[in-house]
């Protein structure tokens, strides 16, 4: 077993590569274009497990997060966030070396991004079909209008289509609800699709979010898909019916460091500065940080019925088990916990180790 | 003005170093010894200016922290977490080169950790005084006196005292209670240092909470305090009535790059991946991840009434504020986020930026 000495992200490597493959299949069985988010596990060396299937196009959160994947020989990539403008150099720049997508939803602004460009970048209008962050709303074709009107005169900002994150998605309550979200997206996108067809009709529309991505199993409607979050899933996809336990890839291995019979607790070396805060609500309305599995030769077990992270400060967790549990458990004895949020545990984490032994560099 | 292209942490330096002088100078009127926690600043830079008043105690929350310090030159450290058994080897080499304090919270494992270390250290006694996340509860006598008895006849645990965090100050409804928790805390440890002081006469008992310590201004009664948290503030302390607006000494600078008027909105760079996810209730029940201040010259403002940071994603943020404010923002204009919690933030950060321009590496 790998040595654990203090909090470590683990990798089920086999998972991650299943994870990856069953998304790749469903696309290419619905001849769209995959586009997976690399928000998720930021890593090169995971990056190259798309590559080797013939995957060469990639989305990203941030401008930072292009160059370093550029810096990897990525050619193809989307900034899926709204146009920084004071990052503006840098997209230029960027866009001089590698196919470039970016995105805005304002057609006040596209005036200042063309002026900062040098190179033409691929531009997508992202659209709020019901998420509500960020997007034209789907419905406000004055201002697509306005902003197709600027696009078809401009020599740098190349409109590919519409964008969305249907991140409402994560508020669903049940599969169905999850699948009727996915239903009205698509619904909404081919609305504009088709309006906007006749004048450009190159134009595509891309969606992105793990729980659709995970649950539909034919994408005929959509160009292309951008899930992330799904390479490694964690317990709010679970939660939600996007995953199941045995899905989830990566649990984080952290040291017992304490044990009250009195309050029934152990406490973990793990805390917020490895989890993040996200959490769920358990049907008592307690809040859940993980879930405890055991960790052995080169698995861990399904997670321990009744145990639960139940808090979390700076560098402590709090874990709550049935007494049996507690009491079989020694100082110094290594549990694991599947995470919330494993896009945010990752990022805290920067870094990975396989249940081989392999060390994964962030 | 400083140039923001991505979200920045900026620090008020000299409302910092005024935080500081005010802990020691309270400290040393009550002629206790002052030993700050450093997991908030976690920078040595900054851990000069305490260095400058002639500070050389130090607590850090791991035995990374430890070492991170030891390089910087501070030779008498508390690493105020649970001994982590399987850090032991790093806990020794530690102790081999500086005055090195552990704690411990159960007597099964004592003979555990002295087997793994080759140098003496100073051994606290962790105390659970109402807390409930980590060490023996005040009254549990057997199990303090049987790790007392242990220590009695050990080589290389230098019993030095009874060690709490009095973390439930975070949970206190008014200052009162915090207050309220204050005295009880220290009559709890008096209670322990009176009991065992005939046979122990160099015990000396030690708390720890930032709302406490920032309330309280005549510590007798303790022998030492460790807060953290004061060297910055954020809007938890400034709600529990720790600290005012003013004595907040970090916001996080951010680029606007959205905004809507149909959702009364504005979109931020600036998310979970720099704020993590703390957040206050708003008097309706909302969350609050942070208030807005504008970002000037050598300053930011007060918050701008009504302005909050509602929601996080990853990488974005929503901020809801009055009609007017958001009218008159724009797409690439930089707002300044007081955080909830600044440890948690500046941990992701990893690095300030003075008002004047300074750049202060973690």
């Amino acid at each position: 077993m790998i040595s654990i000495i203090k909090p470590t992200l683990l990798l089920n490597k086999e998972q991650c590569l299943s994870n990856i493959s069953r998304m790749y299949e469903k696309a290419k069985n619905s001849e769209i274009h995959f586009r997976p988010h690399f928000k998720t596990h930021n890593s090169a060396f995971i990056g190259n497990w798309f590559r080797r299937l013939g995957i060469h196009s990639i989305t990203v959160s941030s401008v930072s997060m292009a160059k370093f994947f550029s810096a990897y020989g990525w050619r193809d990539i989307t900034i899926a966030f709204p146009v920084n403008l004071p990052e503006l150099g840098q997209i230029s720049e960027l866009a001089a070396e590698l196919n470039l997508n970016i995105l805005g939803e304002s057609s006040t602004i596209l005036q200042t991004i063309e002026n900062g460009l040098t190179f033409k970048v691929g531009f997508y209008i992202e659209i709020d079909t019901g998420h509500h962050r960020s997007g034209v709303l789907w419905k406000d074709l004055n201002e697509i209008d306005r902003m197709l009107e600027y696009l078809s005169n401009s020599n740098r900002l190349n409109f590919k289509g519409f964008l969305t994150h249907s991140g409402h998605t994560y508020a669903a309550d049940s599969r169905e609800e999850i699948l009727d979200i996915y239903k009205d997206t698509v619904q909404k996108m081919n609305y504009l699709k088709d309006r906007y067809l006749e004048a450009w009709p190159e134009l595509t529309i891309s969606i992105g979010d793990t729980p659709s991505c995970s649950l539909v199993e034919d994408f005929t409607g959509v160009d292309e898909i951008r899930p992330g979050n799904f390479v490694f899933y964690d317990l709010m996809q679970y939660s939600l019916g996007s995953c199941t336990l045995d899905q989830i890839a990566v649990s984080v291995a952290c040291p017992v460091v304490g044990k009250s019979m009195l309050r029934n607790e152990l406490t973990i070396y793990g805390g917020a500065i490895h989890f993040s805060k996200d959490f769920l609500y358990k049907s008592n309305g307690e809040h859940l940080f993980g879930y405890i599995v055991r960790i052995s030769e080169k698995e861990w077990s399904r997670p321990i019925a009744g145990a639960y992270l139940a808090n979390l400060s700076q560098e402590h967790g709090i874990v709550r088990a049935p007494r049996e549990f507690i009491e079989e458990i020694r100082i110094g004895d290594i549990l694991g916990v599947l995470p919330v949020h494993s896009c945010l545990t990752a990022n805290l984490m920067k870094g990975y180790v396989t249940l081989d032994g392999e060390i994964i560099s962030y």
